[in-house]
């Protein structure tokens, strides 16, 4: 148990990411008070049944009074009319952060609301599943990823000190970094990603020579991977594509670039092409699981393929 | 222990799929001997150290004499020039197969070298994973997973209903279609997401704006799944994409044509059709985990994300 980081931290929305931070809030004592808004009555119900909070609250200017920490947990497109309505009950001195996939839109949306006697530090810890909601969240969510912070050149850093140390409580390793930088490393590394592994769920749905039902059947050849992916909240997704338009785009050009160059390959036969990127790639996934980013597991240690052994103990490896 | 299906089976190529055969040979009776061939003096040794077969042979016509059933389990792009050194040894009667991931190429290069007296069954386990090598395979490979058989309009019925209970002794649940079909189900499902798993992954590590330590660090967020795909064996999947050329340019041709849209959706601020895409998609993955062809844990039941702690036990689910 830590010595609590804060007297009282309000978490605004409470999907996968809010509610595995407030796990981490109860189970290693890092806030006193832990307040908990979301707009839907539902939601707050399940938050409050999960015993994820100490208070509950449908309005967020309510739940930010008296906070020392707030931390916005909602879809990117959502930070600004959340920042509007909180702005006035905000203690002075407190710390307002978020979690959003995207940084510069958010710096642009949540900035202008904010009185100037509280301290702006947006973050974004790179964890998450592809299940969403308020029953989502687990305590090791953010161990041994990295969370970035992006505090513009005015935010004090005695804040961002103070924010990564709960960031570190959690598990988490923290980068500081510049919100544009941010964002142009997510579009490749997360954005870009998801968009290809949407597309290609997408494609596979609507052809015409192949049936869906083949595609589910056969799918543990490579696509069930981009159908984990293409399962994210579409929400949280939309938002992020459409803030975060001109990184994925520049970084969308270089992928269909490089695709049109590999299709070339394939159509005149240049198998040397085709050997040599394979074999590439293969390093970048050994330096992966080096850095302990992913397990070096065959098919990630899932389990074997019998429906009713999802939940049981995996074998020994042979 | 069944009864024996063989007497005896000849596997030409020991790698992953080979050697997982051996192993359910082995360890459910199957095959009252189990010749095991392949070129590299090492890999032989290897597959002798591991018990895999009851003889071992670099010449691979010295392997097939007498068999009653003779695995390919090489390379697509390698099938024909095993077919043209065996051919001489086939016992009449005996049933050739493969486990290549491209039909009608096999098939082209297989049967014209193949005696009339012999049932040619090519044959398809969908099953793997991005490891490879005669220590790679397991029992449990081609559990409650789908092998298709692609037999041609020639190809003697008990023959391939002989071949599909030695499949199914394995686990594997059988599907029989032509060598087409196959060829363009397995573009959708598997090649073109190798084919977009290996491009990201190249696109990535050729960046100037973003580091290749950035796109390590940060891989949790999406990549790294690709990363895993992208880690598969370098020379069959060349082979695959110089063999099955056609349905993965037309296959390909769909997923660029798509995702100019989508690029087009995110340019304009078009939320509405990302959203809907993005839902439909879900609905997809939905199909998978209930059709028994993925577990639906969060990131696949992937172990917390600590390196000292890969090889332990899941804890219980929260």
């Amino acid at each position: 148990m830590n010595a609590p980081h804060f007297e009282k931290v309000a978490l605004i929305g409470i999907g996968l990411i809010g509610s595995s931070i407030a796990i981490n809030m109860r189970e290693r004592g890092l806030a006193r008070e832990i307040a908990i808004a979301t707009r839907r009555p539902e939601t707050l119900k399940r938050a409050e049944e999960l015993g994820l909070g100490t208070s509950y609250h449908l309005d967020t200017a309510d739940a930010v009074r008296d906070a020392d920490l707030v931390i916005l947990c909602l879809p990117v497109g959502s930070c600004g009319a959340a920042a509007a309505a909180m702005a006035p009950s905000l203690k002075p001195g407190a710390i307002v952060s978020d979690v959003g996939s995207v940084k510069a839109s958010v710096v642009q949306q949540v900035q202008p609301h904010l009185p100037a006697n509280v301290h702006f530090v947006p973050g974004h810890p790179i964890a998450g599943t592809e299940q969403s909601g308020p029953d989502a969240g687990f305590l090791e969510l953010f161990e041994n990823r990295w969370t970035i912070l992006t505090p513009l050149p005015e935010t004090d850093e005695a804040a961002t000190q103070r924010l990564r140390a709960f960031w570190e409580a959690t598990g988490a390793m923290v980068e500081i970094m510049t919100p544009e930088h941010h964002d142009l490393v997510l579009a490749i590394v997360s954005h870009v990603p998801h968009l290809i592994a949407y597309n290609i769920v997408g494609t596979a749905a609507d052809l015409e020579t192949v049936t869906q039902s083949e595609v589910i059947k056969f799918s543990a050849s490579g696509f069930r991977d981009f159908t984990r992916i293409a399962a994210s909240d579409p929400t949280m997704w939309r938002d992020i594509f459409l803030t975060n338009r001109d990184a994925v785009l520049e970084m969308l050009a270089r992928f269909s670039e490089d695709l049109a160059s590999l299709q070339r390959a394939i159509r005149w036969g240049d198998g040397d092409a085709l050997f040599d990127l394979f074999s590439r790639t293969r390093a970048i996934r050994r330096s992966i699981v080096q850095a302990g980013q992913d397990t070096e597991e065959a098919n990630f240690g899932r389990l074997p393929h019998r429906k009713d052994s999802w939940n049981e103990t995996p074998p020994a490896a042979e």
